[in-house]
């Protein structure tokens, strides 16, 4: 094996550290070096501020192999991080006619008068190797120190992105003689961390050395991602599929995707290909479970529309609830719930009706239907099925577990489906 | 003026560094802190590895004077945190009953059973002040070094969340004595960040030291907050007010609420001081609008429901539309999104019908109606207005730019209603 590359990524402003900006840039930095077999060890956000810079740049040189730095260096007075560098290295700024020649190209484009601050962003540190920015007016920096590569860039996500594609990316392969690195992702739901960890242990201690997993969790279940390493990619990629496959038949029913796939985009492509259409009866999602649904491109092919029914009367005109369930039953019920789902799937001719109905809170809730109380119906032609759910976080996190749930229920309902 | 806190935010998690997950932790903390008058300094993201988690701590404790820390408390065998800082402080882990009482509540309300790692998870280091977990089975700890305050909580957004509202700002509040300090919000809308600065550049370039002003940008307008800080209260109250209220003068069509109020529950409230309820049609929204409007507690106060007429033949026999018009016009026209405000106002009953109609893309652009193009609409028993907006970012931003527009609309309807 050879020795895994480690990098540090830095971005630098202080409307991150305000939290007036969630840091993106880090999280694809991430997933592109890790695709490329580069570990990113630490990320740091720091102040535009010279002394931090430099502290940071020293620990990240000191830890790693590659420095990322992202942030300050716009045209403004609070983006210092060019000057700090060329000072960092004890070097100077010089014009770098190619970048000058850049700048003018993107004013004359968009044929506005350059101002001084524009031309000055071409002078560049003597000792840096300059980065070609072809969508923005700051040029990158690439430095060699101490055997670790630290490239400076712009904060500006679609300006970052292809600097680091374009000329970072293809410097570091070929830099360093990359090893292959690969993941493979294992989407869950229905089971909680400790549950699975429990029913996959001897899976898991039985792994080789060289594959690792992470458990991934979220609301409804935990996303697991198995990471390989190795020197030669076909080896690496048979030997993931046979622990994937064994890890698959540890989890029949909870296993709804292979791959960064979503639950919703899941149920379109379950959908999509026996050719069926689906409609929603929503009362206490409010929506929710149609705007998933949409949210996914071409989801026209099977998404019909959808009854949002808050108030009984919806439930009666619209989906054709009886006033005897509603009142014998209450709008929270197993009996409700199905009514809605049947009477959806007629209303907008659909092969599949779901429904939601319950107590989303904060109020709302009775001593025998308190918040959390929450049915959800499937129906198509051959059958209803209805669960009850009894979830009480917040408001919206009860409506996004319901809406995980509905759509589960239709995954389940389609897969017994076509095992009968 | 008091000593300005310091604070660093450390977050730990593979699935961090691999980019897997983006850490909207950091900025929500960020935001609570500052508001609270702690600076942050630095967040720092590191890997579930105890060397990594010391010598990130050690570094932190030398520059500030708190540190959170989110993540790695789970019950699973990668989560090291806990254990790392037991080691890290000296100590040894021990029961906490307070703490088994509230895992062992959790799992009986869920009526789960308890596997032995649950149980671990009340033993807590010996030398921490427990942070109670009312939402999760992972308590918090709280352990104070060389003046240094040191937290660590479940990276869990709603858990961590609860906890530092709950118990960690009150804490450091009174531990550090902090100063007065005041936030006012503006919420504006329909105007972009650099207009908005030049309309009230003399306004802001009058404050007096102590009031600084932040832009904080979001989809479809901008936050203002103004922080003030004093030892005298009222006296900061009365100046911040008068200051607002000049501003608010300035802007008298975009601002649609003040302090931490979303937009639809600025609408929720209109609605309700005017007794009038709404209901929604909704294409190219897909749900997204109902979601929004249903989102607000107690919204059935003024909510009916909601038609998501994906199809044009949903549009056409729930709605009410014409073969004429959908033929004539389009799906994507004025004529069709008025026919469907008026439709779904009729069907449901409301005093007010909204509707969307629109090409969120990717796909389903045409060269006369590119995607992006999405129309609007307002119905009520007096008029019917509709808007046409161009707006192309990404699917999902489509939907959330048209749904903003679209309660904004119903604000401005109302506002002009009572003026005329």
């Amino acid at each position: 094996m050879k020795k895994e590359i480690s990098a540090e990524i830095m971005t630098i402003g202080d409307e991150l550290l305000y939290g007036q900006v969630v840091d993106t840039n880090s999280a694809w930095l991430g997933q592109e070096l890790g695709k490329t077999g580069i570990r990113v060890k630490q990320i740091t956000s720091i102040s535009d501020n010279p002394d931090a810079i430099c502290e940071a740049l020293t620990q990240a040189i000191s830890r790693v192999d590659v420095v990322l730095i992202t942030g300050g260096l716009g045209p403004t007075k609070d983006d210092l991080t060019k000057h700090t560098l060329t000072r960092y290295f004890n070097t100077e700024l010089q014009l770098h006619q190619p970048s000058l020649d850049d700048v003018e190209d993107i004013f004359r484009k968009y044929n506005r008068p350059m101002l001084e601050v524009n031309r000055q962003q071409a002078f560049l540190p003597a000792s840096c190797t300059p980065v070609r920015n072809v969508l923005g007016t700051a040029p990158g920096m690439l430095f060699q120190e101490q055997d670790t590569v630290i490239v400076s860039m712009p904060g500006v996500p679609f300006e970052m992105k292809r600097m680091v594609t374009d000329t970072v990316l293809p410097f570091l392969q070929q830099h360093f003689q990359l090893p292959q690195i690969m993941h493979k992702v294992v989407q869950t739901i229905g089971i909680g961390e400790s549950f699975l960890a429990e029913k996959i242990a001897d899976w898991e201690d039985t792994l080789p050395p060289n594959l690792k997993l992470a458990y991934l969790p979220y609301l409804a279940g935990v996303r697991l991602r198995l990471t390989g390493f190795s020197d030669n990619q076909p080896v690496l990629e048979a030997q993931m599929q046979e622990r994937i496959d064994a890890l698959a038949a540890l989890l029949p029913d909870n296993i709804f995707a292979f791959g960064e796939v979503t639950l919703e985009e899941a149920i379109g492509q379950l959908l999509k290909e026996r050719n069926l259409t689906i409609s929603t009866a929503e009362s206490c999602t409010g929506g929710l479970v149609a705007h998933k649904l949409t949210s996914v491109p071409g989801s026209s092919a099977y998404f019909t529309g959808s009854v949002v029914a808050y108030s009984n009367d919806v439930k009666k005109v619209q989906l054709g609830v009886s006033s005897e369930t509603l009142e014998t039953h209450g709008a929270v019920s197993e009996e409700t719930v199905k009514a809605m789902a049947q009477g959806v799937r007629r209303l907008l001719k659909t092969d599949i009706g779901i429904s939601t109905s319950g107590i989303a809170g904060p109020d709302g809730g009775t001593p025998e239907k308190p918040v959390g109380t929450i049915w959800i119906a499937y129906a198509d032609a051959h059958q209803t099925i209805a669960r009850k759910i009894n979830y009480n976080k917040t408001r919206l996190l009860n409506m996004e577990y319901t809406t995980l749930q509905v759509l589960d229920l239709v995954r389940q309902s389609l897969r017994r489906r076509v095992e009968e």
